[in-house]
């Protein structure tokens, strides 16, 4: 069955959702987005994902397309035509059709909005039970990673990197240091048991899964150091995870061939993953 | 009236011409793009943009979407339907609409290419006359910007900053060197009369007109050198000047508000830009 896509105000069966080829999202990959995760077919953190999609807009001189409230309004309603359980919600904005040029249109341009589901199951996630494996590639991206735009190319070059090394995804590396994944943020557990994430800058996505981990951990008393850490303390760590909306919080195992701790899944990912999904469904909307 | 555009096999009114809002050239920005010029009808260097598309396409594990005969009678028949004299056409080819995934979608999606045309005539460009004015910004591209992919976002950032600066446009600088401008490549001229335009590498896009003006300067016996050049040396320049395919050569004569030479359009670029178009216009097609 056809999924039922919005697309600038209009709620389409999926094979007629459509831009037009003039869209600035299509021609200058001008466009921001957020993926929320459903669960139960309920939102987890719908605020987090919009303050953060308004700091995009924000950081590019775009409007906001439309109030919080009806953007939810239209999350709830793909939510029901689609009868989604388990999955997520992309949303995506641009700056709106206008003929092709590197100057941006006039500011009545009116914006693109769009917005399907997916079905997948971040609570039954295969790679959560068995581990990732990654590789690193250098971080080739733009410098302005915590603007969550469409440029997304090196990001799905990398992911493919590591399909073809037979690895399941790519942590990516500038200047001796982890960035963080081709999808999601990067961690380690020390061995003395400190998590280490990297600081926020405009090097990262401010991942709103990192931000809730880091309250879990709180919670957990757990040490934390946010600062960068490279890819051979990573090695030598007892854990390694990343986390992200999608994945949660999933154990990482390897890294270029070395296995990492026991080379297998470790108790503080598991703990974290666990009380993160506790918490993130308590706020559920 | 409408223009007709080309999408995946049909000429369309351009109100019609849309793509899947699935596309990845919408969703990841994994496309590549060509400018052709178009003066008295016909193609300017249309094999050197065929040529750099299969090239960018390779990069990008991308196969050839059509013969290059086929993008010919499509080019030629968007300049009969839109009564085109001068102008340009834009053609864009990205890898296909598919569910949203990171990893790439199966070799045999078909991929999407898109053509349309925009009325302009660069042999009387105002700023050609004028001379452009430029700012200098840091250079936050990704790392491969010898692929010509739709990740156009900063260089339109840049060129908007330069509007707001009130200059014509920006060149770019990374590692105290400049690359290139936002959407042509850089040149100056140095007192003694020697062009110099930065060596290609990944740092910069290998401009069709760049390397059809390097066989210019040769049949005008002009020194040159290949090699990058600071801001600094371009302020002290006897002249500048940007290439590109819809602004063949054009007189930069301001940096950063500082003159350049005598502060107006001099007679190297001026001599460049003629002997460019006769030479273009003897191959076009």
């Amino acid at each position: 069955m056809s999924r039922t896509v919005y697309v600038n105000g209009d709620f389409l069966p999926e094979e007629n959702a459509k831009i037009s080829v003039f869209d600035r999202g299509f021609l200058f990959a001008d466009g921001v987005y957020e993926v929320t995760t459903v669960i139960g077919g309920k939102l987890l953190d719908f605020d987090g994902h919009m303050a953060r999609l308004k700091r995009s807009l924000g950081e590019l001189d775009m409007n906001q397309p439309a109030e919080i409230d009806t953007l939810l309004e239209i999350h709830k309603r793909l939510i029901e035509e689609n009868s989604l359980v388990n999955g997520l919600i992309y949303l995506q904005v641009t700056r709106g059709a206008a003929d092709r040029d590197f100057a941006f249109p006039p500011e009545d341009t009116p914006m693109s909005v769009v917005l399907f589901t997916q079905t997948s199951d971040p609570t039954k996630s295969k790679l959560s039970e068995t581990g990732a494996r990654v590789i690193v590639v250098p971080d080739n991206r733009w410098a302005r990673r915590d603007i969550k735009t469409v440029q997304l190319l090196y990001p799905s070059l990398a992911k493919m990197a590591a399909k073809k090394a037979g690895a399941d995804d790519a942590w990516m590396e500038e200047d001796g240091y982890i960035t963080e994944g081709s999808s999601n943020n990067a961690w380690i557990v020390t061995e003395d048991g400190t998590l280490v994430t990297r600081d926020l800058s405009h090097s990262i996505l401010h991942g709103i899964t990192r931000k809730a981990v880091l309250k879990c951990a709180e919670l957990l008393q757990m040490k934390v150091e946010e600062r960068p850490f490279t890819k051979e303390e990573a090695a030598n760590a007892r854990e390694a995870f990343i986390t992200s909306a999608s994945s949660f919080v999933t154990p990482v195992i390897e890294i270029d061939g070395n296995s990492i701790g026991e080379g297998k899944p470790g108790p503080t990912a598991g703990k974290l993953r666990e009380i993160y999904m506790e918490e993130a469904l308590k706020t559920a909307v």
